[in-house]
């Protein structure tokens, strides 16, 4: 049987009990370690089990599942996903390949940032698709997101923004080489995110949100130092010391937005008073 | 500290490692058990945890909320909620109460139906605003979901559709005499929740969709027993005992659906030659 289990969003602790019962009797333990990552290091997890993991990199899971589903008909293997098991496309590759292989499935859901983020207060219902942010560099700059954006904020949903974390990554140089050198790892923060947003709107120039559109900051969602911090766009381009480390995520507001929403999220808002002013001439009115 | 406490989507064993410590320390436990159920009983929590439960119904959580938080700025107080803690208003509305007793909340998150509807094999990045269901009486058909699936299917995007439960209900007879006599509960089937849709398309006629329009039902979601089935919705309004048990869920599948989210789903099939050429016709094309 191959098991995908998720882990939760934060710690250790944040497995379900189906979940660590998985894991203590699995023959192999495979940790996905490039869509996401826990707040706590493969020490900490390998430790907490009593097990040790092997870290399955996007190559290994992407062009090397054979050694994953290995005599999966007969053994069970565990496949850790921080967050829920189907967050992302990879994941569903390893199942239909499971499949051709007559490995049967069983997953084990766990929370995921997609659902978490209604603790922020705004209401699950009311968002629209999830989009995800990349790091831009000088020539690559994709602005996709701010298509799909356009389509939720088109009919006054939220948009909950995932940003990108770059880890076993190599410089253009070493990987020219063939040098297995890899950069320290990268996580996007709500100040970035916010930024590449404005610097979209300004070369698009399609009206999609402003400088002023509302937004909710959120760091370590689900985790015991869990943190949001509410603005303008422009405002959260510079909440990063406030919101402290990763992983981040962004929700900016869709118009049809309800007043109960309003007043639990005004609660994290930098400048109340202007949340307000903005909230009532442009929110809430749908 | 209140603690908000996810459950998960199916047995005693989903509840995170985290979670379960905070249920054996708490001095009070509750449960929310009017917007989802879990498939085991009371019983079976209670026995696992080692605590004795007090059920909390709709009245309590919304109008009797002070028995909940009472000395919460003292003691710890678990409040457990199926799936995940802000799936539904009501749970925002009991934070608020306690911002204004200045009581700490912590959330312990868990799966969510929005998120582990992701294991039918559709992305979740590809879904739309969710909706509801309720039971159509002769007098109340309410059709708003009609509109919310219209702004998703114009954008080509999924919309999962959750459905009604009734618990706790009274009879207008035994309301109006103030005798305190329940309905037995009822669960609204996939087989319930397209008849309905067919109907409304059929009055509204907007086009939104059709008898054909591809479709999943989803049962027992993150369960051992879980269960998918796709087909048309006019093939789903007779799949009830093939889903088996509640809860039930369904999702009408948008257009933008991508060939590999097709490779996973038509695995379910009722009908893979009828779904298919519906698939080629339709789908996959934006």
């Amino acid at each position: 049987m191959l098991y995908l289990v998720g882990l939760g969003l934060s710690d250790e602790t944040d497995i379900t009990v189906k979940g660590l019962d998985v894991v203590k009797r699995a023959s192999r333990v495979y940790l996905e370690a490039y869509t996401s990552i826990l707040l706590v290091d493969q020490a900490v997890l390998e430790n907490y089990y009593g097990r040790s993991i092997t870290i399955a990199d996007r190559e290994m899971v992407e062009s090397n599942s054979e050694e994953i589903l290995r005599n999966a008909q007969e053994e069970d293997v565990a496949f850790l996903v921080v967050g829920d098991p189907f967050g992302a496309t990879t994941h569903t590759d390893l199942v239909l390949r499971a499949r051709e292989l007559s490995i049967p499935v069983r997953t084990v859901p766990n929370a995921s940032i997609m659902s978490g983020i209604g603790a922020c207060g705004l209401q699950l219902y009311n968002f629209g698709q999830t989009v995800s942010m990349v790091f831009f560099t000088d020539n690559w700059r994709p602005s996709s997101f701010y298509d799909r954006v356009k389509e939720n904020r088109t009919i006054g949903l939220h948009t909950l923004v995932l940003v990108d974390i770059k880890v076993k990554e190599q410089s253009l140089e070493n990987m020219m080489r063939g040098r297995p050198i890899f950069e320290p790892p990268r996580y996007m923060t709500v100040g970035q995110c916010a930024q590449q947003m404005i610097e979209v709107e300004e070369e698009r120039k399609e009206g999609v949100y402003t400088r002023d559109s509302l937004a909710i900051g959120a760091a370590r969602v689900g985790g015991a130092t869990e943190k949001f911090v509410a603005g303008t766009l422009e405002e959260l381009c510079s909440q990063d010391d406030k919101l402290g480390a990763p992983l981040h995520s962004l929700v900016l507001l869709g118009k049809r937005a309800h007043a109960l929403e309003n007043e639990f999220v005004r609660h994290f808002a930098v400048d109340k008073e202007k949340w307000d002013r903005i909230w009532k001439e442009e929110y809430g009115k749908q």
